[in-house]
């Protein structure tokens, strides 16, 4: 059993943290007044179990989505809802299948399980057949969409015919759904065999509070509020994560500064000659080259440490032919933004 | 597979909550301190992953228990290091053990891992003979210590002797620990199959974080930090805990009242006529009788209900003998065991 390499986590001060996809931007103060509130009275409520089930998530995400609160499913962190499938649809003989490249945390999670991993790899275009997936023989299948680390996004009627050709159950990973145009949440509502999962890590901000969500037909959700814990959400997360569900307005703005910043960073990068893949998600999967330096996992490596020596902090993925030459770049505040071309400048011209 | 039933949490007020064991008292003041510094700063704090291992909630843990770090696994939840056991060490083929009656959440995990229940029943006076336990062939034995729902404790001395003689891993969950005179965490630091489970809900009075953590051999660390999840606590959790186990001085005053007003209400019962268990524990269990009702699960059932009606909320644990014909009764305020003790007056005199 291998465990999954989260990205570093640097503890003293001074970097530009542009490595784990992390929101640049404080989160709703809808959220902080949630968790001060919960707080009060010398933390009285602390000592009380909280919803066995999250029912204050679960009904913010009910009037988001419009979907119905008995069918969302929460998580004890926004990986939970992943592993909750798994223990629930996979074991030996019953495989999990994922595109490559995509999420490396999938294969752990069968693996504790006992359950083989059927890869499918994408084309060099970044598509797939939507034949090659539906035969894959698994009994679930996990789409990251928009695709990490390549920040693609497969539209939503590919996904549907997918889902209306796989036999299996199809579970849309959209952690980062909030920096895209559309979103699949409608197949979860509509198929029986759609699955759609959230996090509030990306879009809202909240990585230290490790919450998400599962939105699932009724059968499914039947079958993970049996599998999940008991109380497996704390107090302040739920109270937390569900006013920044609320608070959409904080979410637009949000995002769309997000949004503009990637725009500018890819627009920079293409004009230094590196390679940008189109992004809807919070980061930018980019190829450096330079005079000296053609594409290639060396050239990435390169221009990796030469970051790293300004405390610039990106990843690598060196395991993946579609990824071993490039370097994924998380969208930092406008500053982080400039001091990350500033430095891609002088990496590129030498 | 059956989900586990958590007991009931009456979301209207005027209650006298006397049902899940939680703690009366508000937690650690420098518990709530933590929060709110790492709440500062418009929240900043929350955008970024906290740490993957918890690590300041592990490093608290081992200063107070002269354990190494390293060997002390976090859990997402106070039941997660449990389920982490249960996922390593459990599956088709190597069953779970457990006394009866004990905690019921571990049917549920194990089931969750299809793995097969080996029962074993305590006998009248609440003891197990060491050989059988040892002979049961489980895989992993569960051994609640101090016992839940009976309050009462086994001796290190005993613990001792089963984990010498019986091949498995014993995991000893001391969920009741602070309440009880010993603990068994040095047989989980001397012997390679015994580990120790420890949670923040019940003495440290943070239910409301679900926080916990297990105390392992070398060997049994190094499998659950493979299995456990990434970031698997969150950041207010962590500094929470870390805090609320550094305050000793905090904990011993709080047991101390509750330990005083658990004897307090045992010796009022006793004179009502009640039979009181001896406890460990923050809770008592008690066998309510009458001049009208001798002890059985009907008078225990009209107790109940008798003091549900006056909004005091105990609970009944029907599926065994060794509880049928009792009502656990947590330790709450000296207010509520003031009401508590006059509604059982009331009832006991008809």
């Amino acid at each position: 059993m291998v465990a999954y390499t989260p990205g570093e986590q640097p503890q003293g001060g001074g970097w530009v943290k542009l490595n784990t996809n992390e929101n640049p931007y404080p989160p709703s103060p809808r959220a902080l007044e949630a968790m001060r509130a919960a707080l009060a009275d010398e933390g009285a409520l602390l000592r009380l179990y909280p919803s066995p089930d999250a029912a204050p998530l679960r009904q913010a995400a009910a009037r988001l989505h419009g979907f119905d609160e008995r069918h969302i499913v929460a998580g004890d962190g926004p990986d939970d809802p992943l592993n909750l499938l798994i223990r629930a649809y996979a074991g030996p003989g019953r495989s999990v299948g994922m595109l490559m490249p995509s999420y490396s945390l999938y294969p752990v999670l069968a693996a504790a399980q006992g359950a083989e991993v059927i890869r499918v790899p994408l084309m060099p275009d970044y598509s797939f057949e939507i034949e090659t997936v539906a035969r894959c023989g698994a009994a679930v299948f996990f789409l990251t969409n928009p695709n990490a680390p390549l920040g693609v996004a497969f539209k939503p009627e590919k996904v549907r015919a997918l889902a209306e050709s796989f036999p299996g159950l199809l579970v849309i990973d959209e952690a980062y759904a909030a920096f895209a145009e559309t979103d699949c949440v409608e197949l979860a509502k509509a198929l029986p065999n759609v699955v759609v999962t959230r996090t509030l890590s990306k879009g809202h901000a909240l990585a230290g509070l490790r919450a998400g969500y599962a939105l699932c037909p009724p059968e499914v959700a039947e079958v993970l509020h049996r599998v999940r814990d008991s109380y497996n959400l704390d107090r302040l997360a739920q109270v937390a994560a569900a006013a920044a569900l609320e608070d959409r307005e904080w979410l637009a703005v949000t995002v769309s500064k997000i949004c503009a910043s990637r725009t500018m960073l890819s627009e920079e990068l293409v004009r230094l000659g590196w390679k940008v893949n189109p992004s809807a998600t919070n980061f930018l999967l980019a190829t450096p080259v330079s005079a000296q330096c053609p594409a290639s996992a060396a050239t990435a490596a390169h221009a990796f440490d030469f970051l790293r020596q300004r405390k610039i902090l990106v990843r690598l993925f060196p395991h993946h032919p579609l990824t071993a030459n490039a370097l994924r770049i998380s969208i930092g505040t406008e500053v982080e933004m400039a001091q990350f071309v500033a430095a891609a400048k002088a990496w590129t011209k030498g």
